[in-house]
C-alpha cells in the first residue's frame, strides 16, 4: 500500500470509524460468543501472498465485531470509563505517522518537550502544589506512564531505593539483604490488585490495611499508625504507603491529610513514601467542587491518575507526578563510571535532557567502557542522584509513543471548561441514577455516590443479586460488573461512554427493574 | 467535535499524514533546536475556552515539526528501525475507535483471541518449535508486550519465582530471603541496558559476561560455564541467562545452541531460565536464509523480538513467546484463597480465559473475601500454577490496546513474501553500503555485516571518528549514532526507513566521504 492508496483507504477508515461510533447504540454491548470463537473464523497461518484490502475490511464485521465488548456504547456501565474522543483520535493518527520512539530528548525533542509542558498544563488544571510542576527550574514534574499499575510500581521501586539508601547512609555496615527483607509497604484492602502485584514484582512485603463500611471504606490514620508501630516493634521497616482516591469497588476516598500526618513525619528510620493512586477519580479534580478530595496532596511523594479513563484522552495516558525527580531517577540509575562515560561519549548525539522525567535510553551504552566486574548492588554503587544528566530512566519500558499530542489536541479542542462540563455531566447522570434507585423501595444504595459510580443492590440475599446481574448481562442490552462490599454482592453502575444521556440511564433502570421483578418472582426470599 | 466534523478533520489528517510521509525527504532529518525550545512557543496553561481546530493544525508545523527527529526519513540511519506502514496505521485507527481495554477475555473477547492467533501466525512464520505455539491445546504461546525491556523483565520475574519455588520444594525450611539474596542472573556485556535494569527492578544480581572481538562479540559457552561454576562454588544460585541475537552495538549473535547446553542441564539446584532477546534481528528470521541464526531456540524458556522494529507493525508490538505458560502465570499469581473466590465470584462476568497468556485483571478482586492478614511471601502462599483459570496476569501493565489488529492488517496486506522482500531489501542495501566502505582504503568495517547494520570507522584515532560523526550530525542531512567496540569509537549505519533506496545510500556515502576528507585535512594524524 502506497501513500496514494492510503489517502483513499484512510478516508474510508475515517468514515468507518464515524459510522461505528454514530451507530454504536444499535450493537449488542456485550458480545454473545464462546471462548475460542475467533480461531475457526480465520486461516491457521498468515497468507503467502497479500490479501486484498476489501477482504480485510469485510472481516472487521465478520471476525472482529461479533467479539467486541463495546466500551463506548451508552449502554456500557462496566468497570470504569476509558476515554474516546475525536480530537484524541486525530492526534493519535498523527503520532502514528511521526512514529518516533521518544526514549531520549535527541530521539525526538518535540516528543520529550511537549510531554513536560502538557504535564505542567494538567498539573495546573488540578491545582497541584508548585512542587509537582517542572516549569523551567522545578525539582518535580510529570511524566506519562502507560497505566496506573506501572506508576504504582515505579513509585514503589523508587521508595525501595530511597529507603535502602537512607538506611545504608546511617549504617553502612548493615547487609543489604537484611534491609530489603525487612521492608514493608501498605495499601488499603480496597486498593486495586495491581498494588499487591507491585509488591510481588519488587519482592517486598505489601500489607493490606483493613477498612470498614462505617468509615466509608477509607483507611483510618489510627489503623495505619498502629500497623506501623507494630511492624516497627517487630523489627520491620515501613517504607511505602499507597493511598487510593476513588477505589475500584466503590469509589471510596482515603483521607490523605490524616494519613499524611502518619506517614510523613520522620519518626522512622526511613521516611515513608506516600503514593496516591487516583486512577479513576483524578480527572474530576479539574472541577473546583471536587478538588477538595485531593486536599493533602502536599504530603505525597508521587501522584497518579489515568487521563485515559475520564479525561477524553484515549488510552494509554496515565499521568504521574513526583515531588522530587531525583528520587525516581536514582532508582533506575546505573554504575557511575559507566554513566560518566555515557555522558561524555554520547553527548554530541543525545545532548542534554531538558526533562529528567523522560527516560533517556542510551541504547549504545553497553559498549562503553565499564569494569567487567559486575556491580552486584543497585544501591551501593550509586552516587547521589544528579538531575539533568543523560541517563534518567524511570519507567519500565524504554520506548514510548508521542502520547502528549493527544493531551494537546484534547485540552485545546475542549478547553478547561469543556472538560469540566464533561465530568459534571457524568456526575449528574450518576446522581440521576442514584435517585431512581432510592425511589424504589426494593433497592438500596451501597456506598456514597461521589462521582460517576453508583453501587446498588436489591435488598436481600447475595444470591438474588447475583442472579439479577447474570440476567442483566445475559440480556446483553446493558453491561455491568459486580463488586463485594463487606461481604455483600453489589452491582456497580459506572458512567462510561462519552455519549451517555439521561434517556439511556432511564432505559437501563427500566430494564433493571423489569429483570429484578422477574428474579424476585422466581427466587424464594 | 462531533462525528460529522471528525469525518472532515479525519480526512484532512489522512492527507496531512500522506503529505508528511511522501515529502519527508525534504525535511531536515535531525532537528536544529536547543533543549527547552518548545516551552516558549505555546501558552503556559491550557485554554479555558476551546481553540479552533485550524489553530491546532497550524501549530503542527509551527511547534511540533521543528523539533521532530524524522525516524522515517530515508536519511535516518540512527539506532535501529521502528516500523511505519500504512496498513498498520489503518489498523491503529480502528483500534483507537474500538478503544477497548483488553485486560480480560470478557473485556473484549476479540482483542484477546486475535492476539493469541496472530502470535501463532507469527510463531509459524518464524518456524518456532511447536512448544511455543498456543494452538488449541499447547502449553506455550505468545503475547504482545509493549517493549523488549518489559519482556526481559517479565521473563526475569518468572525465572525468579520458579527458582525460589524449586529450592523451597527441596528445602522447605530454607529462609526465602536467603534464597533471593543468592540468586544470580547473567547477560552479555553487549546486552541492551534494559537487561541490567531488569535486574535492578527485580532486586537480583545481574552479572555481565565479557565478550571479545575475536569471538565476534558472542558469549562463549566456556565463559558462561566457568562463571556459573565459580558462582556456585561461592554459594550463589545461577537462575537466569539472557542471550542476545543481534546486539544493539554491532548486531552480534550469541550461539544459543552452545549456551543452551550450558544453561539447560539440571546440573544446578535450580534450572537456569534462558531468555532470548532478539529485539531487532528477530524479524529477519521469517526468511529461510536467516532462520539458522535462531537455531537453538529449543533450549530457551522464552523468546522475544520487536515486531515494531523491522516487521512493519507500528510501535508498540513487542512479541514474546514462552514454552510453558504456567511458569509465567505463576510468577504473578496471588493468594490461592483469594484466587479461588475470584474465579468463583466473577465467573459469570469473566467466563473462561481461552488464552492464559493474556492478563485477566479482576479489577474487582480486592473486594472479594480474603484474610485480612496479609500474605508476606509471593512464593510460599502459591499453589502450583493452574492454566486456564481466570487470574493469569503476566505483564507489567494491566490495561492494553487492541494491538493485534496491526499485526493482522500488516500480515494480510503484505503477505509473508512481501515481508520477506522488505527484510531482504534492507539487508541488500546494508551490503551495498558495506561494499562502498570496503572500497575506500581510508575506512574499515568494524563488525560482520549480517543484517541491516553496518559498523564502520575511519582508520585512525577515536578523535577523528568522533569529529567525523559530529560533523555528519551537525550537517543534519543524515543522522547516525555511534557505539564503542573494544574501545574503538565506531559509526553505526542502520537501515531504518521503509522507503530507503540505493540512491539514498550512495548519497549518504558521498556526504560521509566528503566530510571525512575535510576532517582528515583539519586534524593532525
Amino acid at each position: 500500500m502506497d501513500a496514494t492508496e492510503f489517502r483513499r483507504r484512510g478516508k474510508e477508515m475515517v468514515d468507518l470509524i464515524a459510522d461505528y461510533l454514530e451507530n454504536i447504540e444499535q450493537r449488542t454491548v456485550y458480545p454473545d460468543v464462546e471462548p475460542g470463537y475467533l480461531r475457526s473464523l480465520i486461516p491457521e497461518e498468515a497468507p503467502e501472498e497479500p490479501d486484498t484490502y476489501e477482504d480485510v475490511v469485510k472481516d472487521i464485521e465478520r471476525v472482529i465485531m461479533p467479539g467486541v465488548t463495546h466500551w463506548h456504547s451508552p449502554y456500557f456501565y462496566a468497570y470504569f470509563p476509558t476515554a474516546n474522543s475525536f480530537p484524541a483520535m486525530l492526534a493519535d493518527m498523527l503520532s502514528g505517522a511521526i512514529g518516533c520512539i521518544g526514549f531520549s530528548w535527541a530521539a525526538s525533542p518535540a516528543c520529550t518537550e511537549l510531554e513536560t509542558v502538557m504535564m505542567d498544563w494538567l498539573g495546573k488544571m488540578l491545582k497541584l502544589p508548585e512542587d509537582f510542576i517542572a516549569g523551567t527550574h522545578g525539582q518535580g514534574g510529570g511524566v506519562i506512564q502507560g497505566t496506573a499499575s506501572e506508576a504504582t510500581l515505579v513509585a514503589l521501586l523508587a521508595a525501595r531505593c530511597r529507603a535502602v539508601r537512607m538506611i545504608l547512609a546511617s549504617d553502612p555496615q548493615r547487609p543489604e539483604t537484611g534491609i530489603t527483607s525487612k521492608l514493608v509497604a501498605y495499601s488499603s484492602d480496597q486498593a486495586h490488585c495491581s498494588v499487591e502485584r507491585a509488591g510481588m514484582i519488587a519482592g517486598v512485603r505489601m500489607k493490606k490495611i483493613p477498612t470498614e463500611q462505617s468509615d466509608k471504606y477509607a483507611v483510618q490514620g489510627e489503623t495505619l499508625r498502629r500497623m506501623i508501630q507494630e511492624d516497627k516493634a517487630a523489627g520491620l521497616i515501613p517504607f511505602y504507603f499507597c493511598a487510593t482516591l476513588g477505589t475500584t469497588p466503590s469509589c471510596a476516598f482515603d483521607h490523605i491529610t490524616e494519613l499524611g500526618h502518619v506517614s510523613g513525619p520522620a519518626l522512622y528510620v526511613s521516611k515513608i513514601w506516600m503514593h496516591i493512586d487516583a486512577a479513576y477519580a483524578g480527572s474530576s479534580f479539574i472541577c473546583p467542587e471536587f478538588r477538595p478530595l485531593l486536599n493533602g496532596i502536599e504530603f505525597a511523594d508521587s501522584f497518579n491518575f489515568n487521563a485515559h479513563k475520564w479525561l477524553l484522552v484515549n488510552f494509554d495516558c496515565s499521568t504521574m507526578w513526583v515531588k522530587k525527580r531525583s528520587d525516581l531517577i536514582g532508582a533506575f540509575k546505573m554504575d557511575p563510571l559507566y554513566l560518566k562515560h555515557d555522558h561524555q561519549d554520547v553527548h554530541s548525539v543525545c545532548s542534554t535532557n531538558p526533562n529528567p522525567l523522560i527516560p533517556l535510553c542510551l541504547i549504545l551504552s553497553p559498549t562503553l567502557p565499564h569494569p567487567t566486574a559486575p556491580s552486584t548492588s543497585p544501591y551501593r554503587t550509586l552516587s547521589p542522584p544528579v538531575p539533568h544528566t543523560t541517563s534518567q530512566h524511570w519507567q519500565i519500558p524504554l520506548g514510548r509513543r508521542f502520547r502528549s499530542l493527544k493531551m494537546w489536541f484534547v485540552f485545546r479542542m475542549y478547553g478547561l471548561k469543556g472538560l469540566q462540563d464533561y465530568i459534571r455531566k457524568h456526575v449528574e447522570l450518576a446522581k440521576e441514577f442514584e435517585s431512581l434507585v432510592r425511589a424504589d423501595q426494593r433497592f438500596e444504595i451501597s456506598a456514597d455516590v461521589v462521582l460517576g459510580l453508583v453501587c446498588f443492590r436489591l435488598k436481600g440475599s447475595n444470591e438474588v443479586n447475583e442472579t439479577l446481574l447474570k440476567r442483566i448481562n445475559n440480556g446483553r442490552k446493558i453491561h455491568l460488573v459486580p463488586c463485594l462490599l463487606s461481604g455483600q454482592f453489589v452491582l456497580r453502575f459506572a458512567l462510561c461512554a462519552r455519549t451517555t444521556e439521561s434517556r439511556h440511564i432511564r432505559e437501563a433502570w427500566q430494564l433493571i427493574t423489569q429483570l429484578a421483578e422477574e428474579v424476585m418472582q422466581e427466587l424464594p426470599h
